[in-house]
């Protein structure tokens, strides 16, 4: 791992002191958001409550960016120099929440069940703390708000189409992420999270009277074989070497027990770390599909979408990042993995498959060890890993700014 | 085959010319029914209608008969003799009216679908007359209106626990057919309608992410493997000579297109004509449910249930009312099809496993051929069937009791 | 059942005393054949044997009849009348012979197991006996020794394009059965036979090491999912009151443990007794290969062949047997059972597709009720069944030639 | 990379002009073993021809070493120090050679498919150029002849259950490899080839006729469903991240084409690169041949047998390998490859189970860039690549020597 030149000590423990100081006000943040969930694409108070935050600072604020409610904010040091994106994400799920906080959903069924409220709330304290600090550095920071991560085609595509990576050298985001401990985070060169495919199938067969089977055709029966070839997409398919998975998440073949379904509804996904799979993976499954239509003479209405695609942390910048990971004197941080990678998506990958990027995961797992999975009602999040991510990505942030 | 002793030719021309007069009476009768559809243990209001019906008449009323609303009738001769028992059904279905009458259904949802009103209204106009004849015949003759029949356990269970068939000697019913013509009765000894059992199982594996399915278990994939293997039931375990059909009607595996499903339930049933078969098919279901939990890691709760038996109509009886039918000079009866089989279940199969019983189909499709399934929005009778219903089972009712 | 008008039944008398005088010479017949089986189409020295047994009668002899050894023999009564023909087969099948028998196999690896050498050595000496009755009946009896019937095509359709059939007016064949007691026999209207498809299927994949299977494509896991995808032919497609089975008795997927299959050979058949069912099962089948071929980029030689037919039992001729059976006066003859069928095929079927047959069964289970099946090694038949076939035969000739 | 001691480029130079001088020798040797291939555990000629290669040197050397016909051959500087053992492989495999080469196999249907006798010819040499520089390093070199590699259990248990290991402080393999171009040696840390599990299973069912299958258990179809269910294991059971294979290159269900199966034979392997799947794969194959059994009825034999260990490189000795690689003056060595991996297996994985040891692959593609799979009746190698073997081997131990 090469030298690489880094930001001046003193300006860092400046900027982790101004953290701390403000880290109360954070976690406020975090809980009224946490408080106040938006589902994807329709989060419009949650991007007035995050324009609003920045009425009264020196910055340039834009509002309702790109085809939702994104909030770009530019700090500019008046300097000359690169410009350093920072995104964090700010939807909430379609989950009804049962962890029994005091600051619990107010939105009844929608719950911030990903932690993108302590995205939002860390890098919202950062951008004070860095706008307060502009005269010490040089070049712009730009702080990405981004809507609706959750649902495709995300919120990313449409930021980048109006033009938010425009001038922009290099883009760094997080996930706080509960099943890691806090104090560490991960930081990893290459491919980390999965690219994906999404499908809907619609099989018609005929409907009938289940004990005259030959006058029917049972798209029960055409879908469950249908189920058991896919397997081989994986187990056959593609290579042993490359992460693949196909499920089929929703299955709909529901009826009357003694009548026989004329049509049934499948949908499902398919995640690969190694983009070459995705038409590899997508020309086999419509060949089954198109084999299914004659082995059992259905008719197949299918919808296949290639979505998210495979987040892949930029080489040089992640080396770069790790570096300022281990040098920069952040006490908080005990460990930062190299290695790990991670089975889901991210619609952050849009944004470093146009300039280089870093997508990383903070450890913030309750201190007792117990965690609930991301996305489900009782999930739970370290409070204490938001100042981290602030001191984490703002020390990256500068020492990026600082190697010209 | 044999002659059989039968009643006087004279009397049953009485019969048909009161049927006649009262066909009228007979169709109003049943387009008020249609009107007024009623699920099955729910028909309260039906059964009132058809006690009421028969409040000024001198015979025996006995309501809310066995564990619904059966009405139980009897036409008693004051001589002695035989008895005979003829059975009508009169529940409706859950399906909403599509056909566009002026007489369509007024309950929203519930239609009567299979022409049970048909059944009920023939029934009670034939009982009538009897009642008008019985100085000139013998024996007694008891009319049993059951309700339930659409859903099991059945109506005709509790009917029998209650003694409905105490002192019967024989029993006739018979179900309007839409797709054989008009003109045509079918009376066949032997099995025909299938016997059932039905199932219900929900197959438990393990919710997760769809991107790593190694940490969860997917019961898609269980329950589709499953559809498959029973398949082999019908296919390599039971005799290829005897009729059998296993069918999962409904496959409720409905998830998040992303989300490993927990849990799938499954519903179906199988026929069967020759009740051989019953064991074998549920002691081969059994096994591939417990050899799929071991297979596949998951948990199975299984709920099997041998419900309707096979309706086998006794050979001698069958054999004396063939005889009836071909002697009986009903000139609208065109044709009998003596060897006509039905894949569909009965409850009607419970009384004939308790005394001898015949069970006959009476062409009903319409006259210009063009008919519904039964069961379907848009089914359709043809009423001419309904006086033709009444002369049919009338004449062998008063053939049965004069073959002492 | 109507009445048929039969032969004197002093003339069957005589007859049945003739066969009992000559049953020894027939179970020498027998015992001889049973030492010298030959492969279907190569019964060069039985076809001799048979021939030589006629050569001194006053008979028309006809050898190497059709494609093979058939030997054709003709009793003609020189007085007008009609023909009937009596069909036996003499072919023994590829089969090691385990009977401990004294008489055993003297061909190694060729075995009656099958009963075809009862067959003929009942015809035989019925022949011989009708022969010398001939003064006493009116018309012809042709004796049709046919070869080959175990082998597709079989040797049926070489005979009756040779013109075996010519001026016949009907064809009387038997199987003795091991599986039915000694005293009966199966006489039953309509369809008692199967008729079959065969077919031969290679599915080309492509070789490879077993660790890359994505560089491969593994013919044994796609003729595997043909197997299953195959069982719905019978489980769905076809009509459940229609018997039908589909076999793959040969799988040929034969490779090293770590190597991954370029091709996979299977092999077997469909039967049904519904002779409508044959088109709808071919046309099933091709789908499903063809459906393969896409799904799994496999390549697939078929050869499918429909060959032996439904063996239909002609209703008016089965009738008058059976009627010429309950009233002959065979002392043996204990039960003629009407309603049985058989699932297993018969070429046969070919002559009575052309001409108006029977084909009964004639019990031959040992005496103490230990059977084994057809066609395994220790298979054997109990001889007593060998007069009684001649009797019967005979009787129902006689009758027939008499009912003019 | 740090930096490690390694022995004077003036000695490996001397090594190479050694090497260089007996590279006609090299060929000829491996040219006269092509022409002897003997199979697994029987190369007892291979064996003598090694040991007498040895005979008039000044070493020590051990025949008939383990099970079979290994030779071990001790350098000993006479100097205290380390020890380093080679190890090379020496049998072939049951192919029937293609080639038509002027030294093609004269052992019929036997052939050195997989390049061993190459790795002979090129270590033979080796050590005798390594013995007269005996005086120039320290310690000691072991050479170690391994025969049945491709035969499990392979012949490296054997030798080091005999003490093959004893006081060696590390050990270097090779592999020529044809699909990688001469001038390529592939050095890579962790694991780099396969473990592997073998499983032989027979599955019990009854035989019959193929048109009764309820009297009889098809074994065809247990085994096909078996096949089918089998892929959930890479499917859905195993770590995405991991690479893991399950091959069933043996599928014996031969038969007629109208019988029945009784048993069904099937054999293949699983592979993996990382040693916690195999435990996982052995649950679930075990979990559904168990299931199996219940589900259709059988009686399933299973031989499941965990052979070939993943070969993990030692993270020290190959980064030292690596580092001499880079820095050993080797001219033809163009590139050293630091990422590969197989997805093969090979018994040299025992021996670094139990001492640190690095297994590279040395480019041996003709120069035309055609290449044959190895085990291919048609495989050839490029003969250049065998003293860049012997060079790179060579230059390593020196260098492994040196580094006390």
């Amino acid at each position: 791992m090469s030298d690489y030149k880094q930001a001046d000590q003193n300006l860092k423990d400046k900027l982790y002191k101004k953290i701390e100081e403000k880290t109360d006000k954070m976690i406020q943040i975090r809980r009224y958001l946490h408080q106040h969930p938006e589902l994807s694409f329709e989060e419009k108070e949650t991007g007035k409550y995050i324009a609003n935050f920045y009425k009264d600072l020196d910055v340039k604020v834009e509002s309702n960016y790109g085809d939702g409610y994104g909030v770009v904010v530019t700090i500019d040091s008046g300097k000359p120099g690169k410009t350093i994106a920072l995104r964090a994400d700010f939807d909430g799920l379609p989950v009804k929440e049962e962890t029994g906080l005091p600051y619990a959903s107010q939105n009844e069924g929608v719950m911030h069940a990903c932690g993108h409220d302590g995205h939002t709330a860390y890098l919202l304290i950062l951008a004070e703390c860095l706008n307060e600090l502009k005269d010490d550095f040089d070049g712009k920071v730009k702080i990405i708000h981004q809507p609706a991560e959750e649902t495709p085609p995300g919120g990313a595509p449409g930021m980048i189409k109006a033009g938010v990576l425009k001038g922009v050298d290099g883009i760094i985001g997080v996930h706080g992420w509960a099943i890691v401990p806090y104090g560490t985070v991960q930081c990893t060169v290459g491919p980390v999270m999965t690219g994906r495919s999404s499908f809907k199938l619609t099989i018609h067969g005929k409907g009938g009277h289940g004990s005259a089977p030959n006058l029917a055709n049972d798209a029960n029966v055409a879908a469950s074989y249908f189920v058991t070839i896919a397997q081989t997409i994986i187990s056959r398919r593609t290579d042993p070497f490359d992460m693949c998975t196909l499920t089929i998440g929703n299955f709909d073949g529901r009826g009357s027990f003694n009548v026989i379904k004329d049509s049934v509804f499948l949908e499902g996904d398919v995640r690969f770390m190694n983009v070459a799979e995705r038409p590899i993976i997508e020309k086999n499954f419509k060949n089954i599909v198109k084999g299914l239509e004659i082995m059992f003479g259905v008719k197949v209405d299918l919808f296949y979408n290639a979505d998210y695609p495979v987040l892949d942390n930029d080489e040089n910048l992640t080396k770069e990042v790790q570096y300022s990971l281990e040098n920069s004197n952040i006490k908080e941080l005990e460990k930062v993995d190299t290695i790990s990678r991670n089975t889901a998506s991210e619609d952050f990958a849009y944004f470093s498959q146009n300039i280089p990027g870093v997508y990383m995961f903070v450890g913030e797992m309750p201190d007792d060890g117990v965690y609930s999975a991301h996305h489900s009602p009782t999930f739970v999040i370290n409070e204490k890993a938001l100042p981290l991510a602030a001191k984490t990505v703002g020390a990256a942030a500068l020492d990026f700014l600082a190697n010209k």
